[in-house]
């Protein structure tokens, strides 16, 4: 039967983030039961509760980046046993049967879209997905990833099924590694661990900032070299000798000042959509040394588990900030403000206070 | 000893192109020379002569889709003899030493950048280069293409020169060709090579006109569909189904239109710079399904070589109107309203007269 969950909810777009309980599903035959002991603080959170980006259904319970235990399974589960250590992040289904799915790469499905965690068509309940402000969470065990970092890491490995995945997969699919030269543009929470992955792929990693004040931290992270984005020279410096750059930055912004950067064939890769369009890219930057900018959607089931693996055998995880649930109103007007290095993680323990 | 070399040329940026005559150097041991029979007309040449690019070195002689024959060659030259049959295309020299051109890819040159076959820097007799719409050239032989189609075709190979590399080199680097699903933007010189070319490389055509009076003749070229792009019902049938799409439309417009159509991980790839830029294209388009826009210019020597035997097997030229050089202003003013199918060629024996 189903069973009852705590939570934290946005009733509306202008209302706070207060206590809310929902029914889970009970658990179908290939799904898992999960109780959540940590779920990262993601900005598309804050933008999908606060109605920014319009589409919202409430109630809405944000909460993509979720590490928790395995508490029953369905009968057909193979992959998971009660106890386990897992994670779920921005999916929890798909159609299963497009190219893209089948492809391993979920994220791009074509038919349906893939079913976000929360603000998602539910297939199983009806109405809308209800993602990892809460202390439990039914998913289906293809969208359910192993952990395999030990206990006192779990906390910052939340960040990890979405900051994670989402620079992981543009810098494993464009090359980076041994001998490339990878920029990552921006030190948030993406960006930091755009940073410590791409270090420890083995690219010689340059991040850039706007902020000379971030130079130690890029450096603590990983980063080879740190440039101040907003000065000339030193962009000058290191024009036409990029393999690749992230972009993690979404507000709008110069793009040519980093595509002037990328050698022949290199793609300047964005992984955020601006709320205002960025500039219209110089064309020619692009034309006289086959450049591109690109795109990039988190990544798939398989890649994320691959991205879950590499970071445990490298001792990867996130720099976290971890806050109880009652102060997540509060954590949302630091993140505005860029006030966090550079995650934040509900100890989901503090629902049950 | 150098030679006279009879020519029209620009004075200034608003003088028509006039008769003009020039010494071109004593041949080099690795330099061919060739009496040109032929010039293509190519867009640069115009926003070159009128000056609309900046940077116009006059007197300015254009043209870049030069075809001749050899009349003498230097003592250390090993690829062409007296009497062959030659093209030459936008560069006549670059650095040889740089990665771009170590990697056959001198259009990509890091150091001087490529010498242009007209308003570049001449390295040999100092000042500037001189270009096709003369009666003779002299060019190091390893910016020399050999060309294998027979006499009555030679007009119509000029246009590959240019036109054929800079669609040839981006539908061969992203993979034109039998099951691939492929767009063309534009049928002028650009995209009416364009068509050609990908359909005889086995892809599916579709080529995107804004005009519905150009339908039949995108198919008579080779196209299998053609989408009015002018039209948002027949945008949409085609949304998310193209490998590739090779957009020669240097005008502004809106590339959304465009990216939407392409499937994960296909490019848009741009060969022209506009004037103004593009509305800034939706990254959203691009992030949700990992496209990208990217740019391409002509091609490498070895690669320009490949294009013209590929066209020369399948028996490819471009669609031409042949004029004598007298009427090179009344050819501009044509071009600017598009008024040609598909590319103007200077018959050369006009400078004769």
């Amino acid at each position: 039967m189903p069973s009852q969950a705590k939570a934290f909810a946005a009733q509306s777009a202008t209302t706070p983030l207060a206590p809310f309980s929902f029914e889970r599903r009970d658990p179908l035959p290939t799904d898992v039961a999960i109780d959540i002991a940590y779920c990262g603080v993601c900005h598309s959170d804050l933008h999908t509760a606060r109605g920014e980006w319009h589409g919202t259904v409430f109630p809405c319970v944000p909460g993509h980046e979720i590490v928790g235990r395995v508490t029953a399974i369905g009968d057909e589960v193979t992959k998971f046993a009660v106890g386990d250590v897992v994670g779920v992040g921005c999916m929890v289904d798909s159609c299963g049967t497009c190219p893209s799915c089948t492809d391993g790469e979920e994220q791009y499905c074509t038919t349906t879209g893939f079913v976000g965690t929360y603000n998602g068509r539910d297939r199983h309940s009806g109405g809308h997905t209800l993602g990892g402000y809460s202390d439990k969470i039914v998913v289906d065990q293809h969208f359910v990833l192993k952990i395999a970092h030990a206990e006192p890491d779990l906390a910052a490995v939340a960040p990890l099924l979405c900051a994670g995945i989402t620079t992981y997969s543009p810098l494993k699919h464009w090359g980076a590694g041994p001998g490339r030269k990878v920029g990552v543009v921006g030190l948030g929470g993406l960006g930091h661990m755009g940073v410590k992955i791409a270090a420890a792929m083995g690219a010689h990693v340059v991040a850039f900032t706007t902020s000379p004040s971030k130079i130690d931290d890029a450096k603590t992270l990983g980063a080879h070299e740190v440039v101040v984005s907003r000065n000339p020279d030193e962009m000058a410096a290191h024009a036409g000798s990029f393999d690749m750059i992230l972009n993690t930055v979404a507000a709008a912004h110069d793009l040519d000042a980093f595509t002037s950067l990328l050698k022949r064939d290199g793609p300047l890769v964005l992984v955020g959509v601006p709320e205002h369009p960025h500039p219209s890219p110089n064309v020619g930057n692009l034309i006289f040394q086959r450049r591109a900018i690109a795109g990039s959607l988190i990544g798939g089931i398989a890649e994320t588990q691959e991205m879950l693996d590499f970071c445990a055998e490298h001792g990867l995880t996130a720099d976290i900030e971890m806050i109880p649930i009652q102060q997540i109103e509060a954590a949302y007007d630091r993140m505005v403000k860029s006030d966090v290095k550079y995650r934040f993680v509900i100890d989901m323990a503090s629902l049950a206070g």
